[in-house]
């Protein structure tokens, strides 16, 4: 966003290749605001024209609140509900999540929540009503304290929050307001169950434009977000290696390949949205290629191993960033650090085979195979530069000096191709580890349908 | 939690060191509810002994809800807010967080939308009046489907979900109740005066409450957070290094280490939190020693590094997690890397005396130099050991021998000391970067004060 003073562009572009720019010279001194609000409207613009998913739920959420208001508009309507419309209205505003899990999720807490709460509070009332009128006050006061308080220490209980938290929410304000409300209300039962049919219509018409209108599932997402994290690694492993070791790469080829570099740290990013996205796939019905009995627990575990992976890949780029390898060095390692990254990166390619359509994969044995064989490549090329090192320790003294300070690069470059070996055994190692996972869950998968 | 079927056991231990035992042979055929009952009130007490400032937050909210629900109670209350206590109610059960920024970043949001989208909704309603009794629903629903979606589309941008999320949600439910309540409401402008007031009730209430009753600052709770992890992160680091070089270290003081050891792993999944956190304390008033300016913001990029440094340590446990450096190589290495590693984590440690007290530290510049001074150190020691390599292979045949396969060992366990030295050198590579970000800090901390 451009600041105060400052002049401003704005350019839109259109799908068919067009594009028009704006800008602030045409008004002079534009207010602060103005260039908030244009700069609001072009990150509006570039969202919306890279994610319409996003633009379609728009409309599904204006166009489940139209249906909702008609029980204002339509007579019949308006007085089944006892004039209560409102709270459909707030069922669906709250309820309506952009993905279909979600929205169950959030529907069958807030129903259930309100039904639980309902009984309860038109219980307590009437317990209290027992007690005279100059008691009553004291003993809903001293429930609401009571539900009020354990229940929001229920919340704070990770398992209570992952599953419950918005039914927890709603079960506090639900007791509250039958309990409380019964002091003022003359049918108290009938408020309640006005309460429980205005929410149940309200998920009704949530969990419908939800799931029969352009759905979006949170397992699909799930999938795709772990499908796309595993080739953005292979995409960071093998940039980093081939901008380390290979030189015969231009600027226009560095340039594509930055965005590969950088693929990784979206990976480290990823946890908090793959947890909520598997809590929400398990509450989805069969769709696509997913049955309800999908392991969608086990993406967990995926996800925590593709982070350990990027974990690496963030520590080699630490290690490879400023100097390249010399030239003389490269000739041992070039060839075999290449092969033993790409080998790592076309398993990893496998898997997303594997994972994409939930079968297992006769390759993946052949590859890790030929990953195994340049492994053992690495450890006997380190041998040879180990031997070698002795030689050119003896004949090269002024490239390997052990002892003299002024020509360190040499030896740095040494230190380094042996991590840089080191780190690639060691995402072999975490390979495997995925290949392991990926198997299980392609069984899991195979006996689940 | 127990399985069906499964003896269980559930102790309660006491502040004063005394416990109960409860096993389930006490009661033959245990129903599974009351199993999964008694293992949630087993976490539920666990969590609560660990984290008593949680309960006093939950008589909090039970002390908030009951003073809001007097306005059933009292009459001149009750007839004051127009029997609408119940939006007051519902204020405090959604807006009452955790911290106080928290809590009053909710509550602003909560006003202002509820007084935007009054304003815009008894508007609308006024034009939509103007074109007579049958086009005013069409107009009614035609605003609220242009103002639900293009306001749930902006929530979806992240500087609008960041800070004005749960305020985009009020005004979407404000705005559709007051302008679809008007077809049915005689006086509107009455009615959404009263959803304003009883909002602005409400939000008083959460505020005064959370501020003045055992107030929890987000500020406070990103500090110990960032400083903990500083903490952890020195503790991983000393232990992995001792773990792997020490071999006088007993079964105990390893069982002591453990935690030690996968401390780091809560660094690597603390960025959500600290992001909260930060968007939280930005909303908080001045309290202890943080201004109302705090540079909250750079905590962010702290965080960030301290992660970058976790991923680090994360790719150290997978390299040293099997073998073990075979003593004769040790004696080269132990004392030099330990010694690198203390200084990195003394400096760390001394990271966590100048972000606790905000002031420059004189010891800094101090442990920054004996870092340097090891890490020269650690690069002798290699340079030395490449010398002794070349006088080993040739008078240890045995032990080196570069071309036999059948003792790799030492071979893998160079490759591995070299790749150690390559880490912690990276590791003090990230120290410098953190010291640089802490006492920028510091210096903002300065200024703003």
């Amino acid at each position: 966003m451009a600041k105060e003073g400052e002049p401003w562009e704005w350019r839109m572009s259109f799908p068919d290749g067009m594009s028009m720019l704006f800008v602030s010279e045409c008004i002079p001194h534009t207010p602060g605001f103005v260039v908030g609000l244009l700069g609001l409207m072009q990150s509006g613009w570039r969202y919306g024209t890279s994610e319409p998913r996003k633009i379609i739920h728009c409309f599904k959420v204006g166009m489940a609140l139209c249906l909702v208001s008609l029980f204002y508009y339509v007579d019949p309507l308006y007085e089944g509900v006892g004039g209560n419309a409102m709270w459909a209205v707030l069922t669906v505003v709250v309820a309506f999540e952009y993905t279909v899990g979600a929205t169950i999720c959030k529907c069958v807490n807030r129903t259930t929540a309100t039904f639980i709460a309902g009984a309860l509070g038109v219980g307590v009332h009437w317990v209290a009503t027992l007690f005279g009128k100059e008691w009553e006050p004291i003993i809903l006061q001293g429930s609401v304290f009571f539900f009020a308080s354990s229940t929001t220490f229920l919340r704070f209980l990770p398992s209570v929050k992952t599953h419950f938290d918005h039914g927890a929410l709603i079960f506090i304000f639900t007791f509250i307001l039958v309990s409380v409300s019964g002091y003022r209300m003359p049918d108290l039962f009938d408020f309640a169950q006005h309460r429980l049919s205005n929410v149940a219509i309200g998920t009704s018409i949530c969990v419908v434009t939800s799931i029969f209108c352009c759905p979006v599932w949170a397992g699909n997402e799930l999938h795709s977000l772990i499908l796309n994290n595993m080739e953005k690694l292979a995409d960071s492993l093998d940039a980093y290696v081939a901008v380390y070791l290979r030189d015969d790469a231009d600027d226009m080829k560095k340039e594509a390949s930055k965005e590969k570099l950088v693929g990784y740290r979206s990976v480290l990013d990823s946890m908090s949205t793959e947890e909520s996205l598997v809590n929400y796939a398990r509450w989805e019905p069969a769709h696509g290629g997913f049955s309800f009995k999908h392991p969608w627990k086990d993406y967990l575990e995926l996800g925590a191993l593709l982070r350990s992976y990027a974990n690496c890949i963030d520590t080699l780029s630490g290690i490879v960033s400023d100097t390249k390898a010399p030239a003389f060095l490269k000739r041992h390692f070039s060839t075999v650090c290449l092969k033993l990254s790409l080998n790592s990166s076309a398993v990893l390619r496998e898997l997303v085979v594997v994972v994409r359509t939930s079968a297992e994969s006769p390759k993946i044995g052949l590859r890790q195979k030929e990953m195994c064989v340049a492994v053992q490549e690495l450890h006997n090329t380190l041998k040879v530069l180990s031997n070698q090192n002795t030689v050119a320790t003896e004949t090269k003294p002024e490239e390997f000096s052990e002892g003299k300070g002024e020509s360190v690069l040499p030896f740095v470059a040494i230190v380094q191709l042996v991590t840089l070996s080191s780190l690639l055994i060691e995402i072999v190692a975490r390979t495997e580890k995925l290949v392991n996972a990926v198997n299980i869950l392609a069984h899991k998968v195979t006996n689940s349908e």
